[in-house]
């Protein structure tokens, strides 16, 4: 069972395509002009369809209204903006979004639900509904297998890059691909972000096979990345299956199947949340903090948090500063009852701290030079037990005070 | 009952006083040259004095030591050293603690247990023991009842500027005074922070009325105050009472008393807190964040810190941008059961948002003007119940992450 990799930047150009699916992608200038800030994707027939959503309180209405949509477990289209989140827009924002569906599914013949929709953008402001009206019919008219990068590009906000990932595995007696875009950047926390992924498959697969992978898969990718430990209103993964590659139907019941598809999945999304990360807000280094020797998963997972989130160590990681003091003091306060002389501390195969001391000035050289590169792992060792957790993070830059203290300016 | 306020910057020279009290700082190079960095804070008799210490797991061997001195609820000085935490230094920091307080005992002729240490500075190296050693004699010769700014100057790291805060009142039918001297500027989130403050006070009152005045005072002070989220391995509150002022003793069972001398200690230690947040590393603003409506003080307080460690709302307050998505946002990953319309934000009296919605563009610039001021408050009120909690917080600035990224180099 081969599983082919795309490249981390350049994707080649027949890695964009999936059998059974179309994109594309306008100008409706609620951005401003010159950049693409509305996208769509459509499946050939009506695809098996789930989403996983923020679980912040205050959920934007896209989320609210895709919810609602999803409940059937099938949806052939997903309309995304950028540039306007449609959050904190309170029973007006519902209603434009629900309308936006609606429109576009009267230009594609659809019914209205099998439309999902995805914001992301500024909050508080309502969604420019005339300007994207305006534009649907262009959307739809511009509909084509290869435009794929165009949406890639539609629906970022302050990412540098865009990201698209791919997979392919043969799962029921067939070859099967998974097709990934998405966007992340700033308020990144788990739950997910102000990240949109959008996933396609030619799979054939049911909606609670596919609901299975989507919670398992996320749970090891999007949901182990932080930014900055701002966790969005409008984050969402969409995974919709066309079913053109004619495998033989993978269920919950064929389980090793499905399980074969969730790790294809997996592996598709921890390439993009890494790139997420990679492409934090002012980010210059993606570093996986990995907790072992815990008593329990809870535990490693918070102390990997503190860590991943602390100011502090974020700053050390920006100055290629070895200050294991700020690890330290980070693991203190994570709430676990660690015990200071138990803890192992290294940047990747380089040991920093022995039994909750430092292994001298050579020690914290070597890892300085460990820090030096734009990727490294930070692994901490509790001494307590046999449980782990794994985290992606990045260091705090002074970009990202100014790409957050001017954002709507 | 008159309560005297010293003001924020410039303390008038007599109010360095308390009876009582003597106070020496020298240069003991363990900062860079020409900079104090030992001080020594000595009761002309022994003191009754308590402390409390941060919650961090991992803890400096001066607070352990001092924990321990601390037992018999008297002490006569206190030895402070900057530009070295003794922390997470094992055994040997534990052993170097209690050596330079024994050293220290000998030269004023005390027991050893009557000496309370406490550092601050980089985490995870030997405290220099010569140096500081054979500053002690001259650290001694120069005790003197007005060299409070010198002990004041002595204790801080990346502070801006000394701390030092007075109060007067009557309490057990004499005029008693309190004096407290901070440093606090990075690391700074509850419990405490890389915060070190003493308080002296010339009140007679027994050890237990005093630990449980410091409990609470703290609380309301330097417990609701963040600048980064990180927490110190340092972080220490003595205090200390002389006697001098010939009050009725205060003790547990006058309890009026004592909480008279409570609510002055708590007033105290807020204009400190405070001027802690408002010189954290790289903040322009103080911001009061005040929850109110919940329905629990659990529930507020988790909000509130949610808000107040939010590196978006934090940047956004430093932008000076009326962002209350962000504030929306954060609300609603608190982990608080919140209902978005029942949100009501407002900077100072402009409301912002109500019913979970923004008022619009001139509440938007109105709330700006607010921004533009060098302090203010943020006010949440989740419509829920009728508990509260308010934190003090700073904007997070490229300064921050300059002061921090170099802070060892």
């Amino acid at each position: 069972m081969a599983v082919e990799r795309s490249s981390k930047s350049v994707v080649e150009k027949n890695r964009y395509y999936i059998k059974g699916f179309q994109f594309s992608a306008v100008e409706a200038a609620i951005k401003k002009p010159g950049r693409l800030d509305l996208a769509l994707i459509f499946a050939d027939k009506p695809a098996q369809a789930v989403g996983v959503f923020t679980s912040n309180r205050v959920k934007a209405a896209p989320v609210i209204i895709s919810q609602n949509h999803l409940r059937g477990g099938t949806a052939q289209a997903i309309l995304v903006n950028s540039g306007n989140a449609n959050a904190c827009t309170g029973e007006s924002g519902l209603k434009d979004a629900a309308r936006s569906a609606e429109k576009l599914a009267g230009h594609l013949g659809l019914d209205g639900s099998a439309v999902l929709v995805a914001s992301t953008g500024v909050i508080g402001q309502p969604l420019p509904m005339e300007k994207m009206e305006k534009s649907l019919p262009g959307l739809v008219r511009g509909l084509s297998p290869d435009r794929l990068p165009d949406v890639s590009r539609a629906i970022l906000t302050t990412d540098k890059v865009p990201k698209v990932a791919y997979r392919r595995g043969k799962v029921g007696g067939a070859g099967i691909s998974l097709l990934a875009v998405a966007k992340g950047a700033g308020m990144i926390m788990p739950n997910m972000a102000t990240m949109l992924c959008f996933v396609m498959t030619d799979a054939d697969i049911s909606a609670r096979a596919l609901k299975k992978s989507l919670r398992n898969a996320v749970s090891f990718s999007f949901n182990r990345i932080t930014v900055d430990g701002d966790m969005s209103t409008n984050d969402s993964v969409y995974l919709m299956a066309g079913g053109a590659a004619g495998n033989r139907p993978v269920t919950l019941e064929t389980e090793k199947e499905r399980f074969f598809f969730e790790s294809l999945l997996t592996d598709l999304l921890t390439e993009l949340a890494k790139a997420i990360v990679r492409d934090g807000e002012g980010a210059k280094k993606l570093v996986e903090i990995k907790v072992t020797g815990a008593s329990a998963g809870n535990e490693a997972k918070k102390v990997a948090y503190a860590v991943a989130n602390s100011p502090l160590v974020k700053t050390a990681f920006n100055g290629e500063d070895a200050n294991w003091g700020r690890i330290m003091a980070a693991i203190g306060r994570s709430g676990v009852s660690i015990r200071p002389e138990q803890i192992r501390i290294s940047f990747d195969s380089v040991s920093l701290v022995e039994n909750g001391l430092g292994c001298g000035l050579s020690a914290e050289q070597a890892a300085t030079e460990i820090m030096r590169k734009d990727e490294f792992a930070l692994l901490i060792d509790l001494g307590r037990g046999n449980s782990g957790y794994n985290v992606w993070t990045c260091d705090f830059s002074k970009e990202y005070i100014e790409i957050n203290g001017s954002y709507r300016t």
